[in-house]
């Protein structure tokens, strides 16, 4: 199969590398810069550059641009996509992207599929980018109302050939729910935490509960920004309750209410088991 | 030397395990139930059970205790322990322990240095401990005023003999206020998160920001009601301050203000590359 990936950076890098290093497919790369793809050729993650000759060659694509570069890549090279290839975007949102992207599909007689890769690490670019980096991770797929059965089961098995753990298959609002909670607001979180100004000093003085509560503070603010706007419903109502549950917490600690204070804990712990699944 | 270590729980099992597989001294432990204590003998992580006998033969006594306790116990033992033996705690908080802690040391004849390691996983109790627990992790030593530099040396010495990576010395009001940040904050925000409903649902929606975030909210809510309310002052003044940084998030998300947000998570980020030291 020929396989474009378009954007070179941790999660297109990683694609490239993965399909290099565990299956037999050609890839075929674009990225912004010149000096990143010379570099994925070098490094055996692409097969070559991502021509408009080899685009219209292509069984499956992936975009893995910021949002609205993915929308107006796909806009521009919508053309001239292989009559019935497979397109999958990589975003972290999935409403804004997908209504368009669906829409260039069915007008030029492509298939598009919404897809998030649950994977990453703090560090963005080609140059942290993995072969492995979806093993034991969840890929989100989000196909349009009326998708045939066998072209979602092609995506499937395209992301399993990935080494993802397992496949989700949801609608984009759902998506767009539940990674305001899972990822969006744990970014926020962790920015928020490291501005006090004990972080300058926190050395000799922390542990593991600072480095992972602060871990993703180191975020790549462009694409952030833009995703959180993309998302700012869900993801500000998530925030609203969450500052509501902390402010509970301040009120019991500062009031010195143990009674408040410990059912409150009781109940995060409780909850905790529950969400990793424990026999309570 | 003769070692006492009175609470075999997480930190009391580790300290005791540690000395065992680490040095030669000889290591009696107490412990509130008989049947851990046959535990850490059967498993070699000490060499018989603390008896009043044996405590007025200790050099060295660690009280891994929870706060009040810790209290009492120094208070009901302070006659029987030997003069000139180093007394340390393991609490979490230092002011409301080491003031009591420290008269009582003058008052008996030996030395009391309070001592918080900075290590721990989030699973309490004898089981998992680990002799290995303190690799790499701080130990936070909070002398008496006017204690002779010799007696901190033995205590930092003796700390290193557990394998801690460094050795913090610092006053118990420092100590308390970088803890109620590093990690009893840590604590609340990570139970505060996983009360969202979404937790429920977050299988297949989640990937290492969601784990990291909500890692510790599995907590042992006795010790930390306790610790919380021992820190209440700094620990709600932080949290205050957090909450304040999450508004201004919230706010920006909810009014899609970009310029507001992209300066906001990439002071964060910046904060972030200073606190780790990296250069800018």
């Amino acid at each position: 199969m020929n396989i474009a990936v378009v954007g070179l950076g941790l999660i297109g890098g990683s694609i490239a590398r993965a399909f290099k290093e565990k299956t037999g497919h050609m890839v075929y790369g674009w990225n912004r810069t010149q000096q990143i793809l010379c570099k994925a050729k070098l490094v055996g993650a692409v097969d070559g550059p991502l021509t408009d000759d080899r685009l219209a060659e292509c069984d499956a694509v992936f975009i893995a641009l910021y949002p609205q570069t993915a929308i107006r890549w796909l806009t521009e090279h919508a053309p001239l996509i292989k009559k019935g290839a497979l397109v999958f975007d990589t975003c972290g949102v999935k409403q804004p992207v997908c209504a368009p992207c669906f829409a260039l599909a069915k007008e030029y007689g492509f298939d598009f599929i919404g897809a998030h890769p649950m994977a990453g690490v703090e560090h963005a670019g080609f140059d942290s980018s993995t072969g492995s980096m979806f093993e034991g991770a969840s890929m989100i797929l989000v196909p349009p109302t009326g998708m045939a059965i066998e072209t979602v089961a092609k995506a499937k098995a395209l992301s399993l050939e990935l080494d993802f753990e397992r496949v989700v298959i949801t609608d984009a609002a759902e998506h767009d729910r539940m990674i305001a909670y899972t990822s969006q607001m744990a970014h926020v979180v962790s920015s928020a935490y490291v501005q006090s100004p004990c972080s300058l000093r926190h050395r000799g003085f922390s542990a593991g509960s600072y480095r992972d509560m602060t871990r993703v503070a180191c975020l790549q603010e462009d694409m952030w920004t833009e995703l959180f706007l993309d998302n700012s419903e869900p993801l500000s109502a998530e925030l609203g309750e969450l500052i509501g549950r902390l402010q509970r917490f301040h009120d019991a600690i500062a009031s010195k209410d143990a009674e408040t204070l410990h059912e409150m804990l009781r109940a995060g712990r409780v909850r905790k088991e529950e969400a990793d699944g424990k026999v309570l």
